[in-house]
């Protein structure tokens, strides 16, 4: 079997892991890179020869030889190196988020239904150990009726310019949410922050609502030195901890419920709470990486099914899209409860 | 010195502990206790001879021998009890929340200053060692800058016919603020959900922004059987984590920061984070209940400004009052954003 | 049914967690106490005017109302007060460790077999749900070959007189030995220091040998201002460990093990280690200290048989004593083998 | 400046980092590998085409090229390679423990003093940055006058044919405590267990008496599926803790200390007891096995004198030899106190 011939858009910091999954991919061939530093490519050069670097990546997704594209470059060229990869007739792997607009992306996702091409959104958590498993409790109806997912996901700031704090970190849970539960939030609330930057959140709280009486929160943090990932998904039977930092035990299921009797005597309903064993269950399975790589290749070769297609990288573009709508009214209401400051212009007037 | 003659009305979970606290104060004399159950009253009887039983509050109240009063009732009876107190000219220290709404609390403020009596709402946490050691972080500058307040306080809830998550637990949050920060926030933001009874919220998120530049977030929920007590505090300097539940090191200082330094050939500033130790430092003080009571007796006597007065129980009902609203009008939203369920008579018509 | 009579010898550290227990249990009437300080008696009659307070225990145990006597003196009183004891017919339960010698275990084991009463050393941690739920994963065959049992017993030290680290914190890792797997050991080892007094360790280590291939590790230390309480029991399928600090989580068993598989064709076995998931089973049951001595009533009145009765007292008494002779002689050979040190008048000479 | 031309012996666990140090030196030439493994060979010939691939490792000693050997082969080949690399005029580093006894390493040293030439043992943690830390902490004063250093090392075994749990995991402490006391133990007491090959132990506890007044013990294993790395240095002023698995938080300084203030009305003497704050400082530096690699080129090159040279790897050696003599001693004595078992035929008898 020919290897898979892909070429990958960017080297920044989550390129250089495509890089490596990659290159150690060993039914795929990577031909190109392209990236815009000079000495990003001259480095290249030395160390993989075999590699062409192209300065730009209108080039590499031009090159005939390329049958598959992955784009790691900012978000904000997304849609149109992905759209340009797919009229000439290449797969393509998008980093997440995979656009900027849910117009971007049923633009995309109509092109790739249209050609009969792979259009694949890189949202590697869906490949990770700790997901599947989470996945496998809600599934199985283990922790019985979900009633709230609660996420802090804090993590030091790359401050990209086409970024915010709720576009840089919410696609994670937002694919997570997806993966376990389906559906989209039939309301989604927001709040947040602006330390550094003006109008560009470094801090946000979202609260999605969904038609189930689940209850969504999200804490995401630039400003914080110190580093949490923290997921707690909480049904009637059990309830599930995963400590992304924990290394000996990243997941925990906690054999507690809460269950309700209504009483025709009394106001108010009130629950029992059940507090039973904690299990840490092993996790197996190699990098998330790895495996979001190979899949690309074997959904592109029609061995499987996408489990991160482009209408999931939809439906998280549409979700972050109202958040956003939501979060801008919530930073204009606060900004006009703050009280007035006078300009020193005005005073002196 | 005589002993200070107090009455407590209210024999409940916190009520027993506000019993062995007065019961230990070697210069309280707890004169007379009110409950409406009479295995409680005929218990204690048996166990204290010396301590009046009342079945009914307003019977205590009256008691000419009384000269403080301690309300550990629930929070509907606290406005009308505290009241008849102060109006019997007796000292009142009232549970938290005070009220039930900041009219009650403008009234039992006024008749207070009009007496001159003390009152006093018990906001222990005020007590707490940690607090102390935060208010002594917050004050040194050591902090630097504070740009967020993050709680989180999931505990199992009890229910109470009158009291909701939000005015359950964000009492405790709001009374740390202020005793760290002062000042009302100008603007906030809550959403939340009622899993067990409707129109009852038992999760609720809430953002609080100040007219500085802090923003406050409230992660509140009895619908988890894992307790979690957990507070960050982040300045530019270090960064402050309180986690209750841990014996060990509650408290921890990291001396890490974020600082910006504004570029004009950037589009946007990029802060640069220092990360650096971690100190624990040992907290010393004895409960904190015992001081509140001691605390109590001394503003009475006139030996001490009360660090809890009536006034800071007012600010935080005046609070609590105007996250209700945000959270009402954030469940009428999330309600109408719900799809239509036809009922099964509308489906039999 | 009348109460059981009984008497308690000694109210220091211990004395008062029996009093609290002894005074609790509604089937036991607690008449006398017997303590040599005037100010405890004195504040024992304020509180409890029922209960007689004796200056001297040989009164209390003189004395013809009690039935049963409860030891919680210093240890070097153990084996005169239990003889007297038994000898007026009367039931006893020592604090651990029962007494000092052997000779002395074998004395009151053979009167309180011929009088018929009760004998019992009060091995509190066989009443602890963490223990109960190591005997059963013991004797289910859970664990399977239990090759090793680990254990750090790190505590500010008392320092009395007549009890070294080694009779103060072995008893408990020997009583949960002996409750887990039985027999005596065949083989002691033992290594030690005296930092704070000469010839009186305060940091031990015990190698336990069994005729089982089990070995038994005890580090034992007065010497940290860090307490640690640590043990870990491995076996062939899962390992153990047990800490006793933790609130949330004190035991964790690792569905881990180590297998061997002899091969012809290698010079030595190479084990395979699995490794599994981590439960944490919830225990429960109350405070073990009432539940000992709900059990000394039991046992008294005939409704079960001892589970911490004389033979195990003497059973660790006996190991203590052979501990001791092999932690003599290692002092012994520690210090032979330091260097010389002159004496300044001997070198003046 | 000419780049150093090294050759590496040994491409096993330790051999494969050290041979990513060795590349990775922008001032090492790494010339020629060996290794006995076609298969490793091969796949070397095709990644690193310009490296020598050497089936014997006398062959690559041999090469006249290289200046300097790293020895990762088996501790049994050690002696005679490292005689052969000094003999023919190269520099030597050779992994712990340096060589099987005392003799080999006098020979070793010997051979390094006449010719000139660099020796030296690699005992990476003493390039670790928690050591380092520990290190300051103990020359600096700051914690006193340390009475005891207490270790776990309980990792999963790789039972190599000529290595028992003491040589492998002994060395690692013996270098620490070399490192931060200095000077060779005076009395040293060893118990242990064989449970998967006789005469073999695969657990082992060890105690060292120094002639200052600190103790240190090691606890050793292979028999545990969970990993432990913990080691705590106790001193009459602060107490420091390393948990080399924790991540977030490896180094614990207690500023807590015992102090005894001898009194003549005593008995004995009661320390008491200072808790204090914990701190975990920040620790910086790179990873240890490079910064070892340059530090063995720098010694070379004359620029530095080496931290870890044949006199450390010499004093180790001799106190692991001291130790397993300990060891055996205990095991047979062990062994004789066993019941003795009839054989199935003796008892057909």
């Amino acid at each position: 079997m020919a290897k898979l011939k892909v070429g990958l858009c960017g080297l920044g910091y989550w390129g250089k892991n495509l890089f490596r999954a990659l290159s150690g991919n060993p039914d795929i061939q990577l031909v190109a890179v392209a990236d815009a530093r000079a000495d990003i490519r001259d480095g290249l050069a030395v160390s993989h020869p075999h590699i062409i670097p192209y300065s730009d990546a209108t080039d590499l997704i031009a090159d005939p030889e390329i049958e598959a594209v992955v784009l790691a470059t900012p978000v904000a060229f997304h849609y149109a190196q992905a759209k340009a990869a797919l009229d000439r007739g290449k797969h393509v792997m998008v980093e997440k988020p995979m656009c900027t607009t849910s117009a971007e992306a049923d633009d995309l996702v109509a092109r790739a239904d249209l050609y009969g091409l792979t259009l694949m959104a890189d949202h590697t958590f869906l490949f990770h150990p700790a997901v599947l498993k989470l996945g496998e409790l809600v599934r199985s109806g283990e922790l019985g009726k979900v009633s709230y997912f609660d996420s802090q996901r804090i993590n030091l700031g790359l401050f990209q310019p086409d970024v915010n704090v709720l576009w840089d970190l919410a696609p994670h849970d937002l694919s997570i949410i997806d993966y376990l539960f389906g559906g989209e939030p039939v309301h989604i609330e927001a709040s947040g922050y602006c330390h550094v930057n003006p109008g560009f959140p470094d801090i946000a709280y979202l609260t999605f609502h969904y038609s189930t009486s689940m209850v969504a929160h999200l804490n995401l943090s630039w400003m914080s030195p110190v580093k949490v990932r923290h997921i707690a998904v909480g049904g009637s039977d059990k309830m599930v901890v995963w400590d992304d930092l924990n290394r000996e035990e990243p997941l925990k299921i906690y054999d507690s419920g809460i269950t309700t009797h209504p009483r025709q005597d009394r106001e108010i309903i009130l629950p029992s709470y059940r507090i039973g064993s904690v299990t840490s269950p092993r996790l197996s399975g190699g990098e998330p990486l790895v495996a979001v790589v190979e899949h690309f290749r074997q959904v592109i070769v029609g061995k499987t099914k996408a489990r991160t297609d482009g209408r999931l990288g939809r439906r998280i573009v549409r979700t972050l899209e109202r958040a956003q709508a939501a979060l801008d009214l919530s930073l204009r209401q606060a900004q006009s409860s703050m009280p007035a400051v006078s300009s020193p212009s005005a005073a002196a007037a």
